[in-house]
């Protein structure tokens, strides 16, 4: 067998595990009886240490210098020799005692965040989050060291490999001149029109349910290669050949379950899109996380917040709830879609809104990594960002800087994505507006073939073989760039 | 750390590696979709490899030589000692070429099989049987050299550990006497007796579900760890601390739901109640196919088709199915529940014939592994056992030899436990009765805890720490006998 060969097969074995690990890992958020909750544990970090050790071997390092001479090594292959030496550096880079160190702090720093939240109680939460920084810290310059980056970019690289923070100061510097101008220009023009009353309830699970489905099969989901069900927190996840995404219900108000619902089927088309013939390969990979809030963004707010969508959708949800009345034409549908408001919470964020929760974090978090900014000074830095950025100052630390989980679990690097992935999916939908016509009158038809048949041969089922840059050229014209999304958002909300 | 304790860490991760298979099998069985069945086999395999793997591993022998000096090492531990062995010896006995033959040749069988049985084709299915009979008989030979025992009991001591072919044939020809005179007796008694007409259904699934979930808490179901399902085949499975049950619902019949459900149950309390300090070790494991059986059947048979039960029970099906009159009184109700019928296929059959249907299982696979039958005269030699031994012939092979997946699956010698477990369980059953003599009185409340409180103690928490007839000898004075099995059928068949 060639090296090639031997690398393949090696790494079907790693899918073949990470599938185990996805399943396992979707039936404790879904499934699982919570007296299982320990025996769980123990199986999933088994075999998290067999598939780091399996993605670790050394035997990876030869077999790899030995490819690089194959001959009959096409485009795919040598795009999946470069992603799986990127696997292969990431899995070796850090030492397993600051593995092992990060692990425990992480577990703790959870724990204590909970409480430190619930208390609205940032000291509380300090030294256990000081802890993790500074493993992070070493981390990032363990692998910055053999990548050749920053520590902040080398952490950034984990879920967008090729991610650069030169690249995205530009980009967000720009956006944070231009938003808070424009928030108060949007929210003039939406003063004009009143404030729409909650629509009257209850509406019932099964009826949510149905036109959750509804809309995944519209969307194009293959309901034979996966499932939709109910967690806590919604996600996607599961297996190659087996993507799951789930959802809430709350009986009081439907449209948080539906565009949830919306937002993850994106999610799930990118997974169930990928190159059939390089599935289990690290090729076959999605590119990173940027593309990937691309593809849910792009149906979630670009396409599904459309007045074309809404067309569409007004008379199913009339018909799910039984429902009737101006509140349920499509134009009041739409603009109770777009409403826009600034608030402190990060997850209940309009598009406008968010890019400046995302902006706050990022300065935030690459300051700490860089150790320009003590620690301590993260509640003051915080609320200081927000009166900048959005006008508004969070009254405790709960609604501030203890709001999201990612510091306390580890997740240094991963925020910037969700901004970059808004951005990716302006451009994206907008180019598959230009190129494929039908587009949006397919949206109003309920026909997304056209959208995400775009998409298809553009994004998903080029997995992880081109960079997010090129790919975005190839598919845009141009790399990631705000100007569209800027137009969209004046489009959208700076008419009448 | 001690031999012993190296040991006990092994089998932990092992364990762990266990409950993850048993999580998957069962997702694969009730959740998953069908296009993730390739993938979902790979990672199967592979985790049974890494199982297989670390329960072959060469160090065990060393640890486990070494651990026979250990000091300290107490009446549990030197069972789990043994049982550890046990686990090595079989994991070892076969030589990987084999172990993969079998796994083809059974693959191939049960596609076979599945066409075979469709078209009542008995040739078609004979090459692939015999090649999977040749396998079974050479790791029979295999198993049986490293453990002294034939071949049949080599293969039957991996279901039944300690089970031998020479007390199962004692015991099978006295119930080989008894039983066609008996099941002419009882068709007598059962024909002053008119037929009872169907239950008029439908019995909405929803009404079932609860009526069983009402059932499985009554009998001591811990919901907190487990779960129930739907599936084409009814099982007990899942891991340590989250033993999941499955049953199919029929709209036109409650009756087999309800009775799956709490035979599931019978299993699943075993699984629960296995020894919690010993859960992931050999010795906390549940003894063997006979006691696991007994537990099903003593809940399914003996708890659950007595009068008393069916007193509890006739007001709870009324409510579920909003049902009334004089066929959904309890005596009436009972009397449907103790109907018998000479029957072709086993997994249809009653408790009086259904151990014909396993002694001519077993004899038949007995002669095949020893050779002394040529597997082309099976069809011949099934129907002539039919004839005696429950005085009826089927139409058809798809209705005789091919109805039964157990041979072209590899489970020769599985056969014998289901009628030493119906005869454990008459025992078990007495037993706790007259130990416990709230035992009737307490089911005809629906509280099942004397019955489960004796079980726990004299089954359930004794994992695998005894033998099978040292376990019965204590807690029911002797050894397997079918005495109290047949005293049982007669009290409950004989009487008008």
């Amino acid at each position: 067998m060639s090296a090639y060969a031997s690398l393949t097969v090696h790494f079907g074995r790693i899918a073949a595990m990470s599938n185990a690990i996805g399943i396992l890992q979707w039936d404790s958020d879904t499934m699982m009886p919570k007296g299982a909750a320990s025996s769980r544990a123990e199986s999933l970090a088994l075999l998290r240490v067999l598939q780091h050790e399996m993605a670790a071997h050394p035997q990876l390092g030869e077999w790899l210098e030995a490819a690089d001479g194959d001959a009959g090594v096409g485009d795919w292959e040598r795009a999946n020799l470069r992603e799986i030496r990127r696997v292969w550096t990431a899995q070796t880079a850090l030492p397993a005692d600051l593995v092992e160190a990060s692990s425990k702090a992480i577990s703790a720093c959870e724990m204590a965040w909970r409480q430190a939240r619930a208390d609205s109680n940032f000291l509380a939460l300090l030294p256990f989050l000081a802890e993790v920084l500074r493993l992070q810290r070493e981390a990032g310059a363990a692998k910055g060291e053999k990548l050749g980056l920053s520590p902040y970019d080398a952490l950034l690289n984990d879920y967008e490999p090729g991610g650069r923070s030169e690249k995205i100061d530009a980009l967000f510097d720009d956006l944070a001149a231009f938003l808070p101008g424009f928030t108060e220009q949007a929210l003039a023009v939406q003063s004009r029109h009143p404030t729409p009353a909650p629509l009257e309830g209850p509406f019932a699970i099964e009826a949510q349910r149905g036109l959750g489905q509804r809309m995944m099969a519209a969307l194009g989901y293959d309901f034979d290669r996966g499932r939709l069900d109910v967690s806590t927190h919604p996600f996607c996840g599961g297996a190659d050949n087996d993507v799951r995404i789930t959802t809430r219900y709350d009986e009081a108000d439907f449209s948080k379950a539906l565009m949830g619902v919306i937002h993850e089927t994106g999610h799930a088309l990118y997974e169930q899109g990928r190159p059939a013939a390089f599935m289990s390969q690290p090729v076959g990979q999605a590119r990173g996380m940027v593309l990937h809030e691309s593809q849910s963004l792009l149906m979630e707010m670009q396409a599904c917040r459309s007045p074309e969508f809404l067309g569409f959708a007004a008379p199913l949800m009339r018909e799910a709830f039984n429902a009737s009345g101006p509140d349920w034409e499509a134009g009041a549908l739409w603009r109770r879609y777009t409403r826009i408001e600034r608030g402190f919470i990060r997850v209940d964020a309009d598009e406008v809104t968010y890019p400046a929760h995302v902006i706050l974090r990022y300065r935030l978090e690459k300051a700490l990594i860089a150790d320009t900014m003590p620690l301590s000074e993260l509640p003051a830095a915080w609320n200081a960002g927000m009166r900048d950025l959005l006008g508004t100052v969070p009254p405790n630390d709960r609604l501030g800087c203890l709001q999201d989980i990612h510091w306390p679990s580890g997740g240094w690097g991963y925020f910037p994505t969700y901004t970059l992935g808004a951005i990716a999916a302006a451009q994206l939908f907008d180019a598959a507006c230009q190129a494929e016509p039908d587009t949006l009158p397919g949206i109003a038809r309920g026909d997304f073939a056209p959208l995400v048949g775009w998409l298809r041969t553009h994004v998903h089922a080029q997995g992880a073989r081109l960079d997010t840059d090129e790919l975005l050229t190839r598919a845009t014209g141009r790399p990631l760039d705000a100007a569209v999304f800027k137009a969209h958002l004046a489009r959208r909300y700076l008419a009448d």
